[in-house]
């Protein structure tokens, strides 16, 4: 096994134990039994758990952090969250039906996203989450709304700033885009927003997701305190919240490094006084769903069928791209890359030979691994494709060729 | 509006009335009111009958055509495709039973996919269906449970080809495969299947799919019966039939053309008579998926909100990505293209803006199109994308953010 070539980065939650991947504390072949079927999605408990506190540990006390329920909206894994979180971020009615479930206290959930419905505008309300508004017609939507229900919504205003998140795998902010209102109007937004009976929370800034590069991410938070003083300026009271968004990745490919938090808590450090001072003692919230559960989930997938084609070898699993789309590499990919994956039950294996991983489905498209060094594997092996904690199943064409659904456990 | 530029490919099923786009005789809004709600797909009934029968016209008689459930597995469709087609293909056992629900006789089922297992390969032979065999695994297990069973499976041995299917939007032979065994491999394993109590009745030589090039096809095609002649060659007994694959394109994108049959007609006519005459009659079949079902088909929604940021016209719909992942640019492809969009009930404004349509999804990948020349629109009007009959619902992310399903109609 050559040592030089760049690799995946190390996995830190799945302790190896007789030659076996362990899960949650259990060995990935009785998980297996104990689910019933393959395949599966196990998320880990204390890898969750471990994941904020670390996080916690790297930054300023006073930040909150909230779960984008959009990463991973299983029920007991929201429930899980929602213990170790102060806030939920949910983007559409059945995410909010989600959290509310949890019995996380109302005010603690706020709504964002485009096009969000009259319909989905009155459940948020009714329920007292607090609306992230992302155009004019929301305002007056749910100004309208509120007064046909009696109620007095609860808003943020969300920001489409006049920067980006450099580097970012996924940019959500800066140039023309759907998210928030543009900074340039939000003035007078805010304006309309006093003026209508609307219970205005803070500001929502979010520039990008899915960016590895610390520096980058410091820098566009700098630029997002910087532009919330300067919106904030003429409002006639204080935010009580200013929602920074997230941006923190994880890495999936080889070669990519895990993310240094330190040059973020630095820059959080300082300008957390700062903000609290000018903005009369403002709560900063920073928005992370990947960042929180994407390394606490694997994808478990047994060996259908093993074949050698003109000299290149497949194992064809029992699961594919209609659980797992992103590592098949066709969920915002421009190039296919390998997300790492490992013969769970063979890990002390030293022999390796060249191994491709496709799916059970009739189409090409349907790979989990291209031409990776793994020990040699057999049919009935279980395959493990981490790093798969986020945007795993959700977000996944589970109906593609009418195949069984996958099973979710939280162990 | 300017002309020179290069377009869409026309589209032929869905005439324009008073403004409105019709579908299957309905205007889209009276459509959308029957439905009772935005999103939904509708698929033309007379479309796919005129489809097949346009189709048939352009080759010899003799040919068989089979429709591969995959492109479309919508009950009420499958149940009409099979009053036009001589047999169904499927890919899983949720296929299989969709196929058999429909009540055609199980022979004219078959059964292909890598990695199929036990319990699917027991249903199919359970059902009578037609296996395709792709790896020696499958030729064992297919005996062992047909001799548990008490039953004589029929199969089809599928080839992985020693050529490809040039220009083609997916290769699925040549080189190495995880579909069929190679060519090289065939003889030993067809004297395996005699060897053994399986009813042989032939081979099956798929190349690839989405080709809108016919001569790329037709050549694909030459040498597919040259192979089969080759690989019957010391067979004991003639096969009963050849699935010859498919292959045929729609056109998707600005500047493709809709595939030109004649020299498709013009291979088959030339080889149908001397296979015929080599292999004792022998039926050949075509198995086509989204070509008979890819046009006919549309994805209606909703204009939600309308917003210009930084000087670009976004119109945010209800449906999106999660119903649409191959509109949105994510199913196989490298480069975002737009699929040709329309605002369905202002298909007679000459007036045209730039606009962008994208989801209600809280992620720049929810887009279905960018920057195209459209009719000006507001919300509540209707965007319909075209071309959206074959791989759209099924194969899209529909949990994705926990958004309302998609309905389907068949009008």
């Amino acid at each position: 096994m050559s040592t030089n070539k760049p690799t995946h980065a190390p996995l830190m939650h799945f302790p190896v134990q007789d030659g076996s991947l362990h899960i949650g504390g259990i060995a990935v072949t009785r998980l297996a039994q104990r689910v019933g079927r393959t395949p599966f999605y196990a998320y880990d408990r204390s890898a969750l758990t471990s994941r904020v506190k670390d996080l916690r540990s790297a930054l300023p006390n006073d930040i909150r952090i909230h779960y984008s329920v959009k990463a991973n909206p299983m029920p007991a894994l929201v429930q899980h969250m929602t213990s170790l979180v102060d806030g939920l971020d949910v983007a559409s009615a059945g995410e909010l039906k989600t959290a509310l479930d949890t019995g996380i206290p109302a005010g603690q959930i706020s709504f964002a996203g485009p096009g969000k419905t009259d319909a989905e505008l009155t459940q948020a309300i009714a329920a007292g989450a607090v609306i992230h508004l992302e155009s004019a017609r929301e305002v007056d939507a749910v100004n309208r709304i509120g007064q046909s229900l009696g109620l007095r919504p609860s808003v943020m205003l969300r920001v489409n700033p006049d920067f980006e998140l450099k580097s970012s795998g996924m940019k959500m902010g800066g140039g023309p885009r759907q998210f928030g209102v543009d900074a340039e109007l939000a003035p007078a937004l805010l304006r309309r927003i006093e003026q209508l009976d609307l219970d205005w929370h803070g500001l929502h800034i979010f520039s990008g997701s899915q960016n590895l590069n610390a520096h980058a991410i410091a820098e566009a938070q700098d630029k997002t305190f910087e532009l919330a003083l300067r919106l904030t300026e003429d409002a006639s009271r204080a935010p009580r919240l200013l929602n920074i968004g997230g941006g923190f990745g994880i890495p999936y490919f080889v070669g990519e490094k895990s993310l240094d938090l330190h040059p973020i808590g630095d820059m959080l450090s300082r300008w957390l006084p700062r903000v609290q001072a000018q903005l009369d003692q403002v709560k900063v919230a920073l928005e992370l769903g990947r960042y929180l559960v994407g390394e606490a989930g694997v994808y478990v997938t047994r060996v259908v069928d093993r074949k050698i084609s003109r000299g290149q070898v497949f194992l064809v699993t029992d699961g594919g791209m209609h659980h797992h789309l992103a590592a098949s590499g066709n969920l915002g990919q421009v190039i296919r890359k390998n997300y790492p994956v490992a013969i769970a039950n063979r890990m002390q294996k030293t022999q390796r030979e060249v191994l491709s991983i496709v799916g059970p489905l009739c189409t090409p498209l349907d790979m989990l691994a291209d031409r990776q060094e793994l020990p040699p594997a057999q049919i009935g092996d279980l395959v493990v494709v981490f790093q798969s904690g986020a945007y795993g199943l959700s977000a996944s064409p589970s109906a593609f060729l009418s195949h069984p659904p996958a099973v979710e456990v939280l162990v």
